[in-house]
């Protein structure tokens, strides 16, 4: 799927700024592609960006109403759908992350029919793709991995995106995950595919390219974790990655939702390598990225500078400091001609 | 999903025996629970059951019309729509384990909803699922895992089963695929889940039970494979083996459908173990399975005497031998009270 920019973010009437947080985060990574927000009444998340109806951000350029925020309850209100309905009829399409299909409410599903809006539902991979076939592809991938879920895959991989853009690399995101999809304009929600097909939908994402284009991969679970790492392995296979980052958070001691302990960083990039050499043989950790925001700024810097000896490796906190350290090493890894 | 018994296979009019393969693998390992079978003009596969109509499979007890047989265009041909609907006014569900579809056809629909009949298509997987927790349950478990895709998984398990009953063991099939749902009655495609839920699919098919129970879960696909791996290292987590056997077959050079060279025997135990652990720390292999049809007795002789001698393990042909030595080594694994 393909999601027509500039976006017109829609926050509704959430209670407070997480619940909006698929909005801030394609403001954070792509403000080029928002024309602004809209609020209801009693909405206590801000982007930051200017408030405007729906017609205003039709009239400013607006192609598509995404759903940046998160009902408590998981389904769209009433108030929401009338939204939803409104962008429709001024001539967007609408593009969500919730579980409920947007379709499943009969007067955006009509509403859409009649005006021929695309309802994109990118958490639901609706296409279909062929089975995973292992072939070598021409062009350079980087799969960000974990210890765990939620460890900042993500946002590990649209750091490096920009760290290496601005150092002159040719570099894309490949969104594997709802958000990240919503940021990228395309991508698959990888957990959400038919089991036999992850390898397969991976391969669809990060087609044969350029031999100078990185194609940078948003990781999903671990390959340590008791309910995805399935899903795990499938994303590994398919992105065939010549370079991988452990995304790390030193603090915690189980993963989350599960009493599994979390693995060490070794086990991590042992067993990264050692699927990862079936589809490419030259696959090879380039750093760690730690969310070192439990610690101090003392307590960071020598968690940082123990797990960079000890793996020999650029270890570093994207929020804190960035992500130079990784792309240097990059840059020495493979050389540009 | 739960498949009433017992069944009446429908042949169709497929042009040889290897297209009723599914029939065939039920009356092989399920033939009290087949009341016969009902072929249409020109069928040339035979399962050696009876011949009757429907009317006469219905009238011998039978309770749900499996159709046992793959039409080439992998559709439903009028004639056996036609067969389909008539069952089905006659009392009886409905199993397919084809891609499309029953309720796909308005015919068939409706019929069931008339008659309140119910259609199992266990290729695809309705129920929802929760996420993999990795607590550990009570009970045994055994899973195949393999060398490759088609490589003697579901036939090892069914041997097993039947061995281990006819020893006094408390095994049951656990199936993971179309043709062991149909066999066992009960069961998940597990290939057809959304990938998030691999691993809880197979919590669900494996719950807790007695300490002496053995759950004898059908692998699929391999870790090295790089179209599936997803799935078995799902289907490994979720089942949490205390014993696993490796099934191979020795003059593959590479994998079904891929370039991928077949793995060595000791990589697929050690990285079994390995994730096996998360698990479960007491995972052990305690056999290899081997098709040896391409060998002759001679080859076959040498090739199992030389696996077992490297891995110190029973290694047998099931078709040739049975599966006894491997039962035996269970016994003296895991003693019995």
């Amino acid at each position: 799927m393909s999601i027509e920019k500039p976006y017109l973010l829609f926050l509704g009437d959430v209670p407070d700024q997480l619940a909006a947080k698929t909005a801030t985060g394609v403001v954070d990574w792509r403000p080029d592609w928002c024309v602004g927000q809209t609020r209801l009444e009693g909405c206590k998340a801000d982007t930051g960006l200017p408030d405007m109806t729906i017609a205003e951000g039709r009239a400013a350029g607006g192609r598509t109403l995404v759903i940046g925020a998160v009902n408590p309850g998981g389904v769209l209100p009433d108030n929401w759908v009338a939204s939803v309905v409104e962008a429709i009829e001024a001539g967007m399409d609408v593009a969500s992350g919730l579980h409920m299909r947007l379709g499943s409410s009969p007067e955006i599903r009509e509403a859409a029919e009649r005006r021929g809006a695309r309802l994109h539902d990118v958490r639901h991979a609706d296409r279909q793709f062929a089975t995973g076939k292992g072939f070598r592809r021409s062009g350079k991938r980087l799969l960000t991995v974990g210890t765990d879920c939620s460890i900042g895959k993500k946002y590990t991989a649209l750091a490096l995106e920009r760290e290496m853009s601005a150092r002159g690399f040719d570099a894309e995101f490949c969104a594997t995950g709802q958000t990240g999809v919503l940021i990228a304009g395309r991508g698959v929600a990888i957990d959400a595919v038919i089991a036999d097909f992850i390898s397969g939908a991976v391969e669809w994402l990060t087609p044969e390219a350029a031999p100078d284009h990185w194609q940078i991969v948003e990781g999903q679970g671990s390959l340590f974790h008791p309910s995805f790492a399935g899903v795990s392995l499938g994303l590994l296979h398919g992105a065939q990655p010549d370079a991988f980052i452990v995304c790390h958070e030193p603090t915690r001691t189980t993963m989350r939702n599960v009493r599994t302990p979390i693995p060490d960083v070794a086990d991590v990039i042992d067993l990264t390598v050692r699927h990862g050499r079936l589809n490419n043989q030259d696959i090879r950790c380039v750093g760690i990225s730690v969310n070192t925001s439990a610690l101090d700024a003392a307590e960071a810097d020598a968690c940082l500078r123990q797990l960079s000896e000890r793996f020999d490796l650029p270890a570093v906190d994207p929020i804190r400091m960035g992500v130079l350290p990784i792309v240097e090493r990059l840059e020495t890894e493979f050389p540009r001609p």
